[in-house]
């Protein structure tokens, strides 16, 4: 049941570095001027703090018995069922700032007892349900991206917990070219589908910043967004059907029905339900031709409440860029300190700006995806809203700047860990009449939970994700680590944050899920009645309660 | 709480013929032409079929114990209980041709024993206690328009049963002008709202067949799609949050998020949960400014299948219009018959349509919203597409035609009901590699079911939603009433041609809902695992089973 399927080659590329983001041959290192930047805003470690070998990575016996290992090797084959030590520590953690932490530190007690990698549904089914009559926890792993925690191997009641790497499943199952529908295995790739429907002249269009390893399952799992999203839609949007092995049996939304109106949506019960129900095993996705063109640039705002509000009109006058981004003054200031260092000092010239009276405003990234006589008629019409609102073009450089360097950024955060900063992100959306005050409630949590710890923070945040009634947040923080305290500081910085999120009506996440950091905020998120009625509709799923314990939902 | 109301006149203007379609003052007739037509096509009653009195209608006693009538008087007031014949027969039952033939016949003998009018969520909230409190069976009643038995009156295990009217809930109560986005009680017509909103120059924009009736409420507990979706979205998709009161509790969905990533959809829950859940207390709706011109007009197409390839490709290039509607051949020989005897008798020139190879074709009906500049520029785009892939533009005439009629065909219906004519409407959807296999095997199964029972029927159909995977397929069928058996006639009709759905990869209903019809067919939409994750939902949010029983999903 394969059409097609990554090479060989492109599956040895996936494996990350166990403690940091990335190919673990690719280490790109903060400019001069980026760490001088750092050191003046947030300041940095006296020495460099490196990870710990992998031969010091504390990580507990595999605690599996025999009798459900030679069952799961039964199901999968024995070489899929691996319990060596760096599989374990790559499975032992996502990507967060969190997990990093742990994994540099070498705290890897809780790591997996196994990681099984089933080749088909079937084997999915057989590992559910040895794990379900072993009572060992189930943590399905795609890509391992995840910022918030989502596959960390938290083992609840259980006394054993299995990693179910899915990477295996990553065929081009189907694809219906009158339809402009794929099925793909849930294991693979973004790039790796990419490049499958390239051939073919299609594509998804799905950009987030984690796209070099995530999985499409995992996206799904998530409802991540891309950086493209705005044109191309949210990956929820995406999804046209799914199939999942539950524990309990199967649960599919058929990816042959368009829309229906047959009650409440399975398909919107299992997207986003983070491995909690089950196991995604084929999902069939929305696909489009592949533009022949692309095209990014820059513009500027005189300030951030001026960029918001021709982003709203953009968007309102149906006007919208497939790619839109806005950078509040803090985040453009710092775009500029870095890629001043990067060899791009004329990223935007600042003589230029100071004489338009733009000095100290905002960026504006917008792409434009189409045939050229596409792009030119969008763009003019953007381009309208755009100068009417106030906007100044800056040209390509800053877009084709963005463009190049929109991969890179998790690669860094690793340069700054090493160099003890503290660098961490989170996002949210809200009504476009509540985004300024939300904009500043969470800035101003941030900084003054990290002040009183004595690490003031340097914040920064943009809006990359238009809706017609609203518009998301994405946040970046730094400040200097708290050495040994590195957790307490971050927990408090995100417990502010989250906690004004809420209180100023943002969702607690708008693409980055719920995962185990955002589990205390899902009541305030859902509501009481809300979160029983998903944890009985996951029940029904998973009796035994054996799937991501510890995500998505709080206990009762 | 409320910005604004509809007019006590507007509220004078709800209620229904009991026994048939709208306005009891409006009694439109089928042309001595549409009578012949019938007559030749599928054959008529001799004589005319007139519905009983009301004095006729058989009712049962009201079984609310004095108690619990005193709970619900205490709850909304005395004058808010209501239990009056006309009352109790108005509210048996919604429109669906089952409940016409029943209600015709005066059998109403499972009518609500009251009928319950609540103010505020507080009022739903204190009726719901006391229904629960003595197991009383509650049906949310919002505009009454169900035509799949939503609103019918079942028992299920319970002694009695309320209706609960929602409509004195029908306040405006807030509006976003920035987001673009307005808060309505659930009892609100569609008319009302949008007269609400026209003063601010605003509209929803939906406008399914039912629209005079329906309440927005309903919209939203049933996934409604309208005429204009294919450029407006599905009601589904203009719903951004919504509070529901049910048994345990309130469920809510926030307004305030464009978009989010905490897990399963509670929204995509509530939507489409045909009040088995709770009682949707108010929603909140993405509404947008009121186009300043409409244009309608008709294309003619060689075929279906010619017509159908155009549309994909309408929809894929993005230069899909607000309406699209194509007829087959079946069903524009019967609309050029019907109009030829309404006295416009140039709907189309069949000379004209000879002359250029499109007699025996499909007639196509596009509708554009905007300012004129817009209107132009979209329509160039769409008429470019349409004329390349063999489309004949027709001119305003059909368009003008479609859109004066486009709320009378349920009139239309009782009079067929009162000459003997079966005739009831059906809707799918599929992919569109799939599409002519379906409208094949629907059409095949209608002719073979009805034929074998001696009454040959016309079957008609036209596409009118457009999904860049695929489309709707609307299903029209008629045929001499079997006297004394109408309903073995149409239970045959409905179960040949939902099993032919369910068969050939179709959804089981694309806009009308579960209600009680389309339930035996629910596990094989949602599947078995997919029913019981979803009663778990129910039982979390309606512990005793009282909301709305028998409908949405099969027993266990």
């Amino acid at each position: 049941m394969a059409l097609d399927r990554p090479s060989g080659d492109e599956r040895a590329r996936r494996e990350m570095k166990w403690w940091g983001w990335g190919d673990p041959d690719h280490r790109p290192q903060l400019s001069d001027h980026a760490v001088a930047f750092l050191r003046a805003e947030v300041g940095i470690a006296d020495q460099l703090r490196r990870p710990v070998a992998l031969e010091g990575v504390k990580l507990g016996e595999p605690a599996l018995s025999g009798d459900v290992r030679g069952r799961l090797t039964a199901a999968v084959g024995e070489e899929h069922v691996r319990d060596d030590r760096r599989t374990r520590v790559v499975h032992a953690a996502g990507k967060s700032y969190p997990d990093l932490v742990r994994q540099r530190a070498g705290l890897c007690e809780g790591a997996p007892d196994a990681v099984v990698s089933p080749g088909s549904a079937e084997e999915v089914r057989a590992v559910l349900d040895a794990a379900a009559d072993a009572g060992v926890a189930v943590v399905p792993f795609g890509g391992g991206t995840s910022v918030v925690g989502g596959v960390d191997p938290e083992r609840g009641s259980f006394g054993a917990l299995i990693a179910l790497d899915l990477g295996r499943m990553d065929a081009l199952i189907a694809l219906d070219e009158r339809s402009l529908t794929a099925t793909f295995g849930p294991g693979i790739r973004g790039p790796e589908a990419e490049a499958l429907l390239a051939r073919r002249g299609l594509t998804l269009g799905h950009f987030p910043q984690s796209y070099e390893f995530a999985s499409l399952g995992g996206y799904a799992a998530t409802r991540s967004a891309g950086q493209a999203s705005t044109g191309y839609g949210r990956f929820d949007e995406l999804v046209l059907g799914l199939r999942c092995a539950a524990p309990a049996g199967e649960l599919a939304a058929a990816a042959d029905f368009p829309a229906t109106a047959a009650g409440p949506s399975l398909r919107e019960v299992l997207v986003g339900s983070e491995g909690t129900l089950g196991v995604i095993t084929d999902l069939t996705l929305r696909v489009r031709p592949r533009p022949p063109e692309r095209r990014f640039e820059g513009w500027f705002f005189r300030s951030f409440a001026e960029g918001a509000d021709a982003f709203r009109e953009l968007e309102q006058r149906r006007a919208a860029p497939d790619v839109a981004r806005l950078s509040d003054e803090d985040e453009t200031r710092s775009a500029l300190a870095f890629a001043a260092g990067g060899g791009a000092r004329d990223l935007v010239g600042r003589a230029y700006l100071r004489a338009r009276g733009y000095a100290g405003g905002c960026l504006v990234v917008t792409g434009w995806d189409g045939s050229a006589e596409e792009i030119a008629r969008r763009r003019a019409a953007g381009a309208r809203i755009l100068r009417r609102a106030g906007g100044l073009p800056v040209g390509r450089g800053p877009g084709a700047a963005w463009e190049r360097s929109r991969f890179e950024t998790p690669y860094l955060r690793d340069d700054m860990l090493e160099r003890g900063v503290m660098v961490e992100t989170l996002e949210t959306a809200t009504n476009w009449s509540n985004l300024l005050t939300l904009h500043g409630a969470v800035r101003g949590a941030l900084h003054e939970a990290l002040a009183a710890r004595g690490t003031p923070p340097l914040v920064l945040c943009h809006v990359s994700h238009l809706y017609p009634s609203g518009a998301s947040l994405y946040f970046t923080f730094m400040a200097r680590q708290e050495a040994y305290h590195e957790l307490d500081q971050w927990q408090a910085a995100k417990r502010a944050a989250s906690d004004a999120i809420v209180a100023t009506g943002g969702t607690i996440t708008h693409h980055h899920a719920i995962g185990r950091d955002h589990v205390p905020w899902m009541r305030a998120e859902t509501g009481p009645l809300g979160v029983d009625v998903l944890r009985a509709a996951k029940t029904a799923a998973d009796p035994a309660g054996i799937m991501n314990p510890g995500k998505l939902l709080p206990d009762v």
